[in-house]
């Protein structure tokens, strides 16, 4: 895994906000530059550090390879004067629990500092020569640690979570000391389907959120996720929840819980235009669970509170 | 793929809405009965068809293989004179477009029924001794003609879906034809990540619909789906919408469309109650779409005008 450091000109909030990077591939008089060569050398999972006017904000994971590119119409008149022919980058970016100001801690990145092309100066400026510089594995661990980004990932998005289901269907296609039955049932209890949707749909059939009661519309969300739980847990019609599919995304990335008598717990870093938005009012009161998910809720609500804290 | 027939009883418009079939494993003497029998060779993709008081008015799909379980508390007092060990069949039931009357077709129906062990008499009554009922492949075909189901098929819920995913990709990887940065490239777009991702974003930076802004609880969705797409299109940022995940599956499943001025289209079989539940104007009037997206809204609207008719 590689690691990137990205200084943004004016266009970096937009860039960071569109989830990718571009430069052109030249200097206006056409001449080389390592900082725009380099995005062709990121490769999916690397991890780039976003520096946007001296601090150090968001943190992205590389996506994709970079792709021949003109400049996005969306940087607009930012960067008019450089070349049409570049280089689009996908990162996907989030912010930083704690953005970091580099001049305020020189003693610890100046030493980690690359000797050419480096991303700032020793008194903390940023080189705006250099576009994206790759950084030494010791100067990522210490900025991931200075902005409480240690556990950077990509986000659950769609596609890292059909991944991870590619993944753990293969895992259980694979347990010899499973029987071809119960691969076929735990295969399709990962993907919400057959014996565990319809256990689950008995316990709820409409939404608990919404009372959305089209079962094409609702998935059969696991309680206590996946990776956590035995192959009975797995299985548990009780370790279920039937949820509208933008509810389903909000209780999956723990933003959202329930207490056994039905209250909503909101996590208190969600923005609350989100549950606006999707007019979901913040103070819920609904149905009470069956005392057979009890367990699972704690579970999940436990992981909320840790998320917090 | 096998065809059945279930003779539900009183409990059978339950067990649709939440897609299973359950019935004892023995008759209340401890007798075997075939009908009983038959839900443990019932097999995943199977289809069944649904007979409730004299009327075929669903079909659905077998999504797993039967399971042990004690009758639901679902089914409450019907069938109290159950025994409590049987089996549960798990079912993706659709309601028919044309529900049909056996009785008002025997001339066709009769001839084609099983010689032992037949889901309704000569007459048209059912035989209500007969719980799931084996049925031949003319007597199937001749019911998904009558009730219009001629293309049934599992809805596309989660399980389906992914197991598209899964199926695409692996054509992706086999295409001998493609470098391996187009391959990586489609299978990141198949699922709405990477470069398709990226460009889709500078397009739509909010949902659509809701405007929601939180990138990580949005989808990239295909406008001309995966499947009828060159793989010039599949990569196209003007063939995508970011869309709340909720939007995203009444649009994937062309139940909403949009006009190229923002219009959005409501397919006239479409509940009301499913936008209302989730609060979705059903007249809503967006921003206009980019040209370059209009030829794929085409498309689009096609397919839903088409389900229409």
């Amino acid at each position: 895994m590689g690691y990137w450091w990205v200084n943004h000109s004016q266009a970096g909030a937009h860039e960071v906000a569109r989830d990718y990077l571009w430069s052109p591939k030249r200097e206006q008089g056409g001449a080389r530059n390592q900082g725009y060569d380099n995005m062709a050398l990121a490769q999916p999972g690397d991890i780039v550090f976003s520096h946007i006017d001296g601090v150090v904000g968001y943190v992205g994971v590389v996506t994709d390879l970079a792709s021949e590119s003109s400049k996005p119409a969306g940087l607009g008149k930012v960067g008019s004067y450089w070349s049409d022919d570049g280089w689009l980058l996908p990162v996907s970016f989030q912010p930083v629990r704690r953005p970091v100001v580099p001049k305020q801690h020189l003693d610890a990145l100046v030493p980690e500092l690359p000797k050419k092309y480096s991303p700032i100066q020793p008194n903390g400026h940023g080189n705006q020569k250099t576009y994206l510089a790759a950084i030494s594995d010791v100067l990522a661990r210490k900025l991931l640690h200075l902005t409480d980004a240690d556990s950077v990932s990509a986000q659950p998005t769609d596609a890292t979570a059909a991944a991870q289901v590619q993944a753990d269907i293969e895992a259980i296609q694979k347990s010899t000391d499973l029987s071809e039955t119960e691969r076929q049932r735990l295969s399709n209890a990962r993907i919400g389907q057959g014996l565990f949707r319809s256990l689950v749909l008995i316990l709820h059939p409409v939404c608990k959120v919404t009372g959305m009661a089209d079962k094409r519309l609702l998935r059969a969300s696991h309680i206590k996720p996946w990776r956590d739980c035995t192959n009975t847990e797995r299985l548990d019609g009780a370790n279920g929840i039937m949820l509208s599919p933008h509810i389903d995304v909000l209780f999956d990335q723990g933003l959202i819980s329930f207490e056994n008598d039905g209250r909503m717990l909101v996590r208190e870093d969600l923005a609350p235009e989100v549950l606006a938005q999707w007019s979901i009012p913040a103070d819920l009161n609904l149905a009470p669970f069956h005392s057979s998910q009890w367990g699972y809720l704690a579970w999940h609500r436990q992981q909320l509170a840790r998320a917090q804290a």
